[in-house]
């Protein structure tokens, strides 16, 4: 039977041998391969990312293909944003746009590029199953044999749903590799070869970011300081057990107080045990002190392979030996397993919403809307779920925390009267403002003057003060009429240091249980192995 | 290396030729691999049964095997509950007990079944990846091959997710397959090889539920009235376009309506185009009449293969041109690529809560806690979701009705002051009230009365006067001060047929496009095969 599929695959069949592309001649493959118009998933996140094909794809002839709709999670390289400039493709849904925002806003307002939706990952997959599915995906594994089987190693990320989607809707999926194999020598197979059309290997191996390592040396006294008031304040109060961290020097230094703060209060085992988590260096101190239980990772993290495979106890490892990451299993486990999010941002306002979004710059959320509300379909309870319920019904409520200091590089404030969000979705033409958590959703306030309950609050006025008493020395914190400050306090709204039992003077990094990146690697028995931009020994 | 799962697989390795273990074998070999205390999943939902190990599973030595936590979609089937009785099992995580809720419900209150939660699915899956992963999975496929490859059929479900965090842990997959076949023979690869460790034939096909045909002989006028008035005063009114359709009458009703009443509203192409759904044999006109774009099914069901495999245009089919369902992605649709959940239940309370546990059963709810709220995470606008947008920045809301006539079987009202759930949580000591769906989640009510817009209520106290009014003539709407209905109505909360241009008398049989499985059969060119219990020709 003729479908679109097999018209498209007819058309390349001459530069294939079996299923295999050679490298040299996939520009033309893709040219022959796409038409104008096309859904085309690119796979790409802030991690790895199908560079290959994605440069590939920006030397395409314009005048062959063009109009594309690009499905992806990350526009994060600059050849995925030369495709839209040069005509090749038009229109993006994605989720996030980091290192690129700049350039995205601009294209945007300009109309250089047409933007469907700003998606958190979890929800363009599910788009992705449903109503945008791609006629074509391009992805990038570590090995491919000659049936398309194919082994993404520790980093399976997005792979899994960006061939589905595709395979099983008429869709073809061509995909990058590191290393082409004979049959039957994959360690193991993530995606079946049925679901994979062509197989190409890579000119070098796929882009990989190593985003999730903090060196603890960069981590502050006042970073410090807010990791202590945050195990006091929120993980010790409300007994959280089963967390998200989100990405950042906060939390690092949270993971790496485990040892030896937390540990000095009794915790261990009674907080921070279950994680959907990237593997992050900064948690090898507590993985190797007994305290970590288990961790659902969304991808994997440069250098943390063998660590990784030498704790399947803790990651989940295959047959192979090697970690299995998923991202979209990872987001869904930090939507509806843990108990709490807690991670920073850039900008609050007096509501107490936040976005990431600043002047000029739209950037997208990644996995923060969905890792950042208390679902209302969850159905378990927990002691820290149950903790902040209130009277109807006695359901529950997941942990938001956001943490942050009240002023961040160059002086800038984080809290504002109103998101520069606002402004920016205006003038890009988003049909509603690009918030990252919305203020009604976060429920812990962490800044170095101590913990705002806005769970609490009984009402927006309420909650504004609690946020303006959170804010400090900002402007917005300044404004503030004091007067409230007792009120909140006595009705348990907000808490200082002291009240914690945070002494500040102790904030000190002697604290940390490792104080490097050569301390990670010795806590790992030599097995994380960091990329050299982290090596300073 | 000597790993937990080799020694098991050590012990077993008499029994197998390769990973292939005998029918007959099967008893002995589930009495080998487990050990006391063992998590064990165990696939079973509403359609689809790996009845073959369950029933096997049920005849181990209880003094060799014992203790062991069941996480389990759904305990459906009698033997599941045996195995509590007979104290191979002690512990159940859950989504869905329908046909045993009675029996559980005494369970629990007897101490013979602990239960750790009775959660909604996606939810289930989430802690499956993180803190509820088996040590052993029993899964059932449609065809195997000797090196473990899996072939699921149009009834992938949920095996996908319960071999992943089966494999990826340690743990041991069993499943047992309708065929086995030789290596190369499977018509697609659903399950990769090495994620399997040991294949059996059943015994017999596993069981297969007809969960989601609905007989158009046994649609109801009324409940044709409220299709009616659902299509105007929902649909129409904030042109949903994507849909959940829960089971039930009343949506089948809807379907059926679209190919004549909605087309003759001009409705085409503005409601009703892409669906998180299983292949209901209702929708067939629907999409015979090119109302349909995409469907995205959590399953299969039974007869509607041939159908769906003949429409690879709307239903996810593989390059092996069978149709691949998938529970979780579905879910994940359904919670947000959707606009819209609607569905019916058993009891309504005065604030909107509703619940179908009922008088000394308890159900679970499967799918309809994560369907049935508007996730905060979302990000992605539509008319319909903007449609209900707050002042709050801008941002919409998804649609959640709830459908239902106000008096039920025996003549029972569904509309009550207090749900039994009430009642029967405490009495089996559930930590929360097992509420299906929150009254603050609900956004529209349909009864013969008419649409109640709850989501335009300004306190509870509004909502509970729309509530008492769709109630109609039970007890709870009789006890309304009536004087508040014009109120109501001025503010547009309450809609009666006749305000929705809806004519009762209009509401007859003759309207539906289908109005028997025969019909059904006529419109799919014969390639819908119903089951025999459905034949009546």
């Amino acid at each position: 039977m003729t479908t679109p599929k097999s018209r498209r695959l007819e058309r390349i069949a001459p530069l294939l041998t079996g299923k295999v592309l050679p490298t040299d001649r996939t520009v033309d493959a893709l040219q022959e391969v796409l038409e104008p118009g096309d859904r085309v998933a690119l796979e790409g996140n802030n991690q790895k990312q199908a560079d290959f094909l994605s440069r590939s794809l920006a030397r395409v002839d314009p005048g062959r293909v063009h109009s594309l709709h690009m499905v992806m999670s990350c526009l994060t390289r600059p050849e995925h944003l030369d495709l839209f400039e040069d005509g090749i493709a038009e229109r993006a849904d994605f989720a996030y746009s980091g290192p690129q925002s700049l350039r995205v806003a601009q294209m945007m307002s300009e109309g250089t590029l047409k933007v469907g939706a700003i998606h958190t990952y979890l929800e363009l997959y599910a788009r992705m199953y449903l109503d945008l599915f791609p006629q074509v995906s391009l992805v990038a594994a570590e090995k491919g044999d000659r049936e398309g089987n194919l082994y993404t190693g520790p980093n399976t990320e997005d792979t899994p749903v960006t061939c589905e989607t595709a395979a099983f809707r008429g869709g073809l999926v061509v995909a990058q590799v590191n290393e082409l194999v004979e049959s039957g020598e994959l360690p193991r197979v993530d995606i079946p070869g049925d679901w994979v059309d062509v197989v190409v290997p890579a000119d070098r191996p796929y882009q990989l970011e190593a985003l999730f390592t903090r060196d603890p040396r960069k981590i502050t006294d006042v970073q410090i300081l807010m990791a202590m008031l945050a195990i006091r304040g929120v993980y010790e109060r409300h007994e959280v057990v089963s967390v998200n961290h989100g990405i950042g020097f906060n939390t690092a230094a949270v993971e790496l107080l485990l040892p030896t703060y937390a540990e000095s209060l009794g915790l261990k085992g009674r907080i921070c045990r279950d994680f959907a988590l990237n593997p992050h260096p900064t948690l090898i101190p507590a993985i190797e002190s007994g305290w970590v239980r288990s961790i659902m990772p969304f991808g994997g993290e440069v250098g943390m392979a063998d660590y990784c495979a030498a704790h399947p106890e803790i990651f989940p490892v295959g047959p192979d030996g090697t970690m299995r990451s998923n991202r979209m299993a990872a987001q869904t486990a930090g939507l509806y397993a843990n108990d709490m999010f807690i991670g920073s941002t850039l900008q609050i306002d007096a509501d107490g919403n936040s976005s990431t979004v600043t002047s000029g710059r739209i950037s997208g959320f990644g996995g923060a809307p969905n890792l950042g509300y208390s679902p209302h379909g969850r159905r378990h309870s927990s002691p820290a779920w149950l903790n902040l319920a209130g009277s109807e019904g006695g359901r529950g409520r997941k942990l938001v925390v956001q943490m942050v200091e009240t002023f961040g590089e160059r002086g800038l404030p984080h809290f504002v009267e109103s998101l520069d969000a606002v402004r920016v979705g205006r003038e890009a033409g988003l049909p509603v403002t690009p918030v990252m958590i919305y203020g009604d959703d976060v429920t812990h306030l962490v800044t170095e003057n101590g913990v705002a309950y806005l769970y609490k609050c009984r009402d927006l006025a309420e909650r504004r003060q609690a946020v303006a008493w959170a804010a400090g020395a900002t402007e917005l914190g300044r404004a503030r009429d004091r007067k409230h400050d007792a009120a909140l306090h006595r009705a348990g709204i907000i808490a200082s240091p002291e009240d914690l039992g945070v002494r500040r003077t102790d904030a000190r990094r002697s604290l940390l249980a490792a104080r490097s990146v050569e301390d990670l690697v010795e806590w790992s028995g030599g097995l994380y192995q960091p990329p050299s931009k982290f090596r300073s020994w």
